[in-house]
């Protein structure tokens, strides 16, 4: 056999530099294989595939790759447009699946836009408005199958609490207004530009676990603030902390509690609850789960409209405002003090509303397998947010548990958004008069049951079990939320995903290594207790590139384990140290620092009488300790292939044992 | 033999959950040994180690370790003040060698002081003060033995920058100078503070690569700031970038130069760049490098004073204030709006002369092979630098130059700190009127010999030989000086230094593994061009810990390799990959986010009929895969030792080839 493939970077001819042949130490010992040295990069070349695989990891234009002109500008619409690919294989089957999820995201959107748009203190109409626009846009260039776009609970939340910091709603709901078209807009645009400019990758830097925990902190926050329409209380706070908030609760309990709201309001969401529950122990039921919040409405619209509970004290919707979203594209700040605020805004809402879009496209992706390319996601959704905000809509996204329904009902296509864009707009067109008498109560109820979702304890538990600093990242984003504010539980986290990376980069790990017993594989002592050192030789394994953040510390770490063996030797009265082997295995890369580092470490070791060993040095690093001629410094001869290898050479007789 | 060594971190009994005992796969397959599953770790005890490995790297605390309460006390104050160890052995043949180097820096300082104080804008005394006491203070708390304490040149440049961008000092001198003094205190703080809680390692995220760029940026600057003196020239511009001083220079070419001076200035540097260079040829001339300067000074001052140069227009010192330092104690900010600024001011500047310091401290201690504990070097240093903000002194730290100096003249101690102290007291107490007619050029010329040496072009090549990346944050920093200004340059340096690691772990290596001939070795193809692809097996290795910012782009990037190499199998009409082995050793941890990747590979892997196998796991993520049910999801028989023993399960047929 021994088929070679040829070189998958392209370079068919390598220049091989390698002393491949095979040389022997002596007649007694068996093949070593030397250490490879790769041919010199072309450093063009080299520049070319780094910035490839920072900013296109993905290969977007491989389809591009040998076609002729018309085609590749027919790829290219498909790929902006992706509806021109699948909508050729459009039929009325799939039309059927589309048909179905989107009448039953859309009894559940409409409920939930008109809680929402509260929670980012706009009027009700504007979730509407905000299902009708971005959802049509999306599906036009939008490749995910199954998202549900709209406006978020999480997100109406964090843009209304950011608004609110620059301009109070309930005095100047003009600007206000504004304010969030412009945040919109550029939320857009940053969704936009990131995707469009391949950085989508910025967006990873938040880390799972924290997103776990500002999601849960976020919708505990939403539920909080639900407590106003659920009891009924008029002179609330307006901070979003559960202090603050429980304390408002506490002082109004004795004549801010109106029963009528409540009863409506509890009975209606333990309904909810149950409605849920069934959806989730039965799938096929889940149906159940979606259409209950829209009969909630009905029914309670019904009773307050026939009882006259609104003059009991139950408060209701009172106006929706008829008809289709009107421009707003001259009411987007362009200039002034308040396009930096809108822009600052925007940023931050748009990263997160991108990071709730992007994390529930690759999961029902994922589920279908099929790719999803998140940069194209990217400037669909910053398209799709820069046309809202024309259009008197606030930042729109993916939702987790629309998109959860719409995959269960049998979606398709991006079609079932367009259905129920369409149902929308009828809503907005016709119907709106008809949620006059809709109970406050019965939409807290809702997105009461919409966010608890949102709270997963089981993420969390396993984030404790798999790792405990992820866990502290989830529980500070968290309690950030929950005691402070959402701007606060997202800076926690985001301080938090950093400094885990930076940590990790500071002080690696390393380990001792030894050899299992009957076989050449040397490994840490502490995962193999059976494994055992081999006398005169200390074998250190560095678990990480050595870079400049962590390059003294792993030189101090590698004298402290080599002085901890050398007191423990004396001890025991058995022989010194002679050889240190490093394995560089995981030494995926070194820099100058590095470089420098092993060179001091290299001083002190002959200062010691200990000879420094390397074993399997990786190309880059390879690569650089010839460029820096440490490897002449050392002696070509003290690099070898494996652990092993070197062991045969640094203490033959512990290898015939 | 088979010695078993206890494991070092003091768990002398491991409960053993590895099966350790030898299974065979069939009769005829060589021995094939179990991946260890490490005991788990008590949580509290895992959580102190990393706490330690953090804070504690160097294990301060050795020395105290069972020792009785009052040598546990003589050890703390001798841990504190280094001299009463040091002290105790000190003789007279010590003292000899660094009476010899203490005078022969002191030489040298008092002339670059004098400059030194001009580059931050302040009369030439406090130059003068601040290698008074400083000096003092670090000999008795600080443990290199070889540093040379005083005012440097660009902590000067830069503090001078930072300062004047708050308050001229030329319109209001006294509130300038209690705004060095507040600077002073503050950087004094920030390093006592990061030595104190051992944060130490945070300057480590300047890179050595953006260290030299932003050095040689400084030197470049600073050297062009002399062209004032240099030339005469009067109206000069405040601006640092080399386009205003360009600019200045030569708008005042007609006029604005002074023929006496500039004689008296480039002669002079033509003999301090020639003593240099004698000095650079033979190592044992060092001290004509040492005393150019002072014999410069001389010798100028007394031609100016017999030929009443001052009078045709070559500027001259004109006064230097005699006596020590007074108490500037009660001119400390200690609230006001400039306090925050002396504050923000103070921990950049400290920042820098402290990686100045420990990056000279740490050289030499390697020359001569003792250690340097950088937590306790800061502590020291901030003292200093507090006692120096209370006595009229500006922020100091360790010179490159003149430690080379102290080194090369055989200091033993700090006590050549001392002595050069002393010599300064001299100075300031007795013979600071005899510069009255030194002429501002010979400073200007001992600037820029001084500070030529900065610019490292070796280091430069050698950056760029090795790590072009590294280059980059070099020229970055240079070039950021040079045309921009030092804060700009410094942002620069540290933004590269940050991107880069984030870039590490954002896209991580990966390579494809291939067999050596006549070996059970599995290595990259790339670097071992004649290692071959084993059919029907795709062997991935990740060069990366899986955290939340790549686990996305690996999963997505092995997925890639695996289609790539089916497209050419397809071609060439191969049999088709059934397993995909993904070596992890240098996989050294994994978060949840890296598992949930991994989650998704096997599912799309399942999707394509093939398996997942996994090679090497180490301790941390053996464990993760563990806590996570990872390991059950793939089976635990398909986790290998090696890939080796992967292969010879999964393809036995083509190991035996």
């Amino acid at each position: 056999m021994s088929h070679r493939v040829t070189d998958e970077l392209g370079e068919k001819e390598m220049d091989i530099t390698t002393i491949s042949s095979s040389f022997h130490h002596s007649e007694n010992l068996p093949y070593v294989h030397k250490v490879g040295v790769p041919p010199k990069k072309d450093l063009l070349k080299e520049f070319t595939t780094t910035l490839k695989e920072t900013f296109l990891p993905d290969d977007p234009l491989r389809p591009f790759k040998d076609q002729p002109r018309s085609k590749k500008l027919v790829i290219g619409l498909q790929t902006i447009f992706p509806i021109l690919e699948w909508g050729r294989n459009y039929n009325l089957s799939k039309f059927k699946g589309d048909l179905v999820a989107g009448l039953t995201i859309a009894s559940l959107c409409i409920p939930q836009d008109i809680g929402y748009a509260s929670l980012a203190n706009l009027p009700s109409h504007y979730g509407l408005y905000s299902s009708f626009v971005p959802p049509l846009v999306y599906a036009v260039m939008g490749s995910s199958r199954d998202i549900a776009i709209g406006p978020v609970a999480v997100v109406s939340l964090l843009l209304g609490t950011l608004l609110r910091n620059e301009i109070d709603p309930t005095n100047n709901i003009d600007d206000y207004l504004r304010l969030a078209f412009t945040a919109t807009f550029f939320a857009g645009i940053t969704q936009f530009t990131l995707g469009f400019f391949r950085l989508g990758f910025l967006i990873e830097f938040l880390s799972h676990a924290a997103i776990v925990g500002f999601m849960a902190g976020a919708a505990i926050t939403i539920a909080l603030q639900q407590l106003k329409g659920l009891l009924g209380i008029k002179n609330f706070t307006k901070k979003t902390d559960i202090v603050s908030v429980m304390r408002s609760v506490w002082s109004t309990v004795h004549h801010g509690w109106n029963w009528q709201t409540m009863f409506i309001g509890i009975s209606f969401l333990a309904f909810l609850l149950f409605a849920k529950y069934i959806g989730k122990k039965n799938k096929k039921l889940f149906w159940v789960t979606a259409i209950a919040p829209l009969i909630s409405v009905i029914i309670s619209t019904f009773f307050v409209y026939i009882t006259h509970a609104e003059n009991q004290g139950v408060q209701i919707v009172q106006h929706i405002q008829k008809g289709i979203n009107p421009s707003s594209l001259d009411q987007i700040y362009f200039s002034g003090r308040y396009l930096v605020k809108g822009f600052k805004i925007g940023v931050v809402a748009g990263m997160i509303a991108l990071t709730e879009a992007v994390a529930i496209g690759r999961t029902f992706a994922a589920m279908k397998d099929y790719q999803l390319d998140g940069n194209k996601e990217m400037v669909a959704l910053g398209t799709m947010n820069i046309v809202g905000s024309m259009t008197s809509c606030y930042i729109a996204t993916g939702s987790f548990s629309r998109s959860a329904v719409n995959f269960m009902a049998g979606c398709n296509t991006a079609v079932s958004n367009i259905v129920m864009s369409c149902v929308v707009l009828l809503t907005l067109e016709l119907i709106t008069p008809l949620f006059k008498y809709t109970p406050n109560a019965i939409l807290a109820s809702i997105i009461i049951s919409a966010v608890i979702g949102l709270v997963d304890i089981d993420a969390m538990i396993l984030i404790w079990k798999i790792d405990k600093f992820d866990f502290i990242a989830c529980m500070g984003a968290f309690f950030g939320v929950v005691f402070a504010s959402v701007e606060i539980g997202l800076l926690i986290a985001v301080s938090i995903s950093f400094a885990k990376i930076l940590f990790q980069v500071t002080r690696p790990r390393t380990a001792i290594l030894g050899k299992l017993p009957r076989t050449t594989v040397y490994r840490n002592i502490q995962q193999y207790p059976d494994a055992t050192k081999v006398p005169g030789v200390l074998i250190v394994r560095v678990d990480s590139a050595i870079y400049f953040s962590n390059s003294n510390y792993i030189k101090e770490r590698i004298l402290r384990w080599l002085t901890d063996e050398e007191e423990l030797l004396k001890e025991n009265k058995q022989p010194r140290i002679q050889y240190l082997i490093v394995e560089m295995s995981p030494v995926t890369d070194i820099d100058t620092s590095g470089i420098h580092a092993l060179e001091e470490l290299y001083k002190s070791l002959q200062k010691r009488d200990v000879q420094l060993v390397l074993a399997n040095p990786g190309q880059v690093v390879m690569d650089k300790l010839h460029a820096s001629k440490f490897a002449t410094l050392i002696g070509e001869d003290k690099i070898f292939l494996t652990v092993g290898d070197a062991i045969l050479t640094c203490a033959p007789k512990m290898e015939e044992t």
